[in-house]
């Protein structure tokens, strides 16, 4: 995260974040391996043409044409070549490593082919120790706010580290998308501590350890469900006293299938919009789904680059 | 589950539950423990108005009067006092047991207490060896099909053996509602089957016991998302040939917490009524929860009565 002064208010909506994305002085440089498919390279030209964002392509040799094309039509574009697709995605890492980049994006490449030479130990981008996570923005129509959640990626069941983790990447998001005080809930289906329940205990940790001020300002509550966290109906029906109940600004659920269960359900039944940063490594890396919405890509890169 | 002829055709959505419902011969008897809350009170005063099923009403004594005054507007409601709240409970199991009831319903009691006679080994309605489960059915807008899930409520991480009555439980559910071959998705976040991931193996044996007739007709594909469950367009864009994708009736979920980030997601975000059901006793059990609509209390007695 960058120390950059808050914006001042909440982040209202998607239309918002590509405003400030817009604004943005002096423009993000965006490292784009492989931009040899169509929704990626539409989202590169969308930009550029714009002046939202400035790019640096990376491009296997024998693609390396279409992607000069791009580049012949916005002036400033740079491309490298690099002789396969592994090595346009070290390049890729490269480029960011030297500082020439501050965000990597994903196009026409596999996930697990891109994260390799970003996860690579002398060569990538995530500090030794650091633990690597993944947060989504989204805004769901019967919500009044955004939503931030995590980990619906990376992080198949966290363990204490990763949970303090996820808290860390997701406030602090919150802090530079301008909301000075996000409310954080600890999904679960139970509202009790017990240690029948797995995470509760941990969960009572990380509530105190917010309290005392190890992620900044912020009220962290849980266990709590989905709707306990959005709904204040709900909330008053189960007679649940949290500040965060019912005004939840951030979800962090305990398993990766449930979180991806959330991005999944609100992305096809309620039509959601997402957006959607790798975090831990030391630039934000985006990802895209095939399955996203190609608008998604362009808010993913938004995100990213306003962090 | 009894051996009832099929209705003849898939069921269209609640309207058509509740049609099924009143138009039921004979009459289900349903026992309901403490009528004594407000929506549970509404829903038996309804049903007995329309005639659309018998009630038998257990409650403690020093409650007796609200609920004898509701048998004194519904001529055929038999109501039984109990010392207190929990007798009340156990005389519910009772009756059931004795044949003189079909359906036990959750009115003003809390489930772990109801629970505690139902799960008695000696007095219970739990067969020895038996898996107790939970089934919800929901329709959400943005799906043409009626969605029918599993554990939302009581298993917190299936073992193999409880994946199987999982299975069980939701296919010969969608048959006694006439859907002779219901597709049911496998759920997790990947679409690997690989020792790396969590119950992808368990899966694969699962849709080999399927397609052996293990459970009758239907046909059991996965792993995969919500998202690939229900949208044809997000599994074509994955190339994923499955005859499930995108046409899912069932949702499986591998893990509690996950059930109900679903449940709570389309309940809250996109308003989507539910029927749940105990699956597992010798005679469904309607527990529904504080925070559901009061229309889902009679779609759950509904649903139990057409079991």
């Amino acid at each position: 995260m960058n120390n950059k002064p808050l914006p001042g208010r909440e982040l209202t909506g998607f239309d918002d974040l590509l405003a400030r994305f817009r604004a943005m002085t002096p423009k993000r440089r965006v490292v784009v391996v492989c931009p040899t498919d169509e929704p990626t390279r539409a989202v590169v030209e969308q930009c550029a043409a714009e002046g939202s964002a400035e790019f640096l392509l990376t491009v296997e040799a024998d693609k390396a044409e279409m992607v000069r094309e791009i580049a012949d039509r916005h002036p400033g574009i740079e491309v490298f070549v690099a002789d396969d697709i592994d090595a346009a995605a070290a390049l890729g890492v490269q480029l960011v490593r030297e500082g020439r980049g501050d965000v990597l994006m994903k196009g026409g490449i596999n996930t697990d082919r891109l994260l390799r030479p970003v996860l690579n130990k002398e060569h990538g981008l995530l500090p030794p120790g650091q633990v690597l996570s993944h947060i989504t923005l989204t805004k769901v129509p019967a919500y009044s706010k955004m939503l931030l959640f995590a980990d619906a990626a990376v992080i198949p069941a966290p363990n204490d580290e990763q949970f303090r983790a996820m808290l860390r990447y997701t406030i602090d998001t919150e802090h530079a998308l301008g909301n000075p005080c996000p409310r954080v809930a600890l999904i679960h289906f139970t509202e009790k501590v017990n240690q029948k329940f797995e995470y509760t205990l941990t969960y009572a940790d990380l509530i105190k350890e917010a309290a005392e001020g190890a992620f900044g300002e912020c009220v962290v509550g849980g266990p709590m469900d989905v709707k306990t966290a959005c709904d204040l109906h709900s909330a008053e029906i189960k007679g649940i006293d949290s500040p965060v109940a019912g005004k939840a600004d951030v979800l962090i659920f305990p398993i990766l299938t449930a979180a991806n269960t959330f991005y999944k359900t609100v992305s096809f039944f309620c039509d959601a919009p997402m957006a959607g940063v790798l975090c831990g490594t030391t630039a934000p890396v985006v990802i895209p789904s095939r399955a996203d919405h190609d608008i998604s890509k362009l808010y993913s890169l938004a995100l990213a680059c306003l962090l």
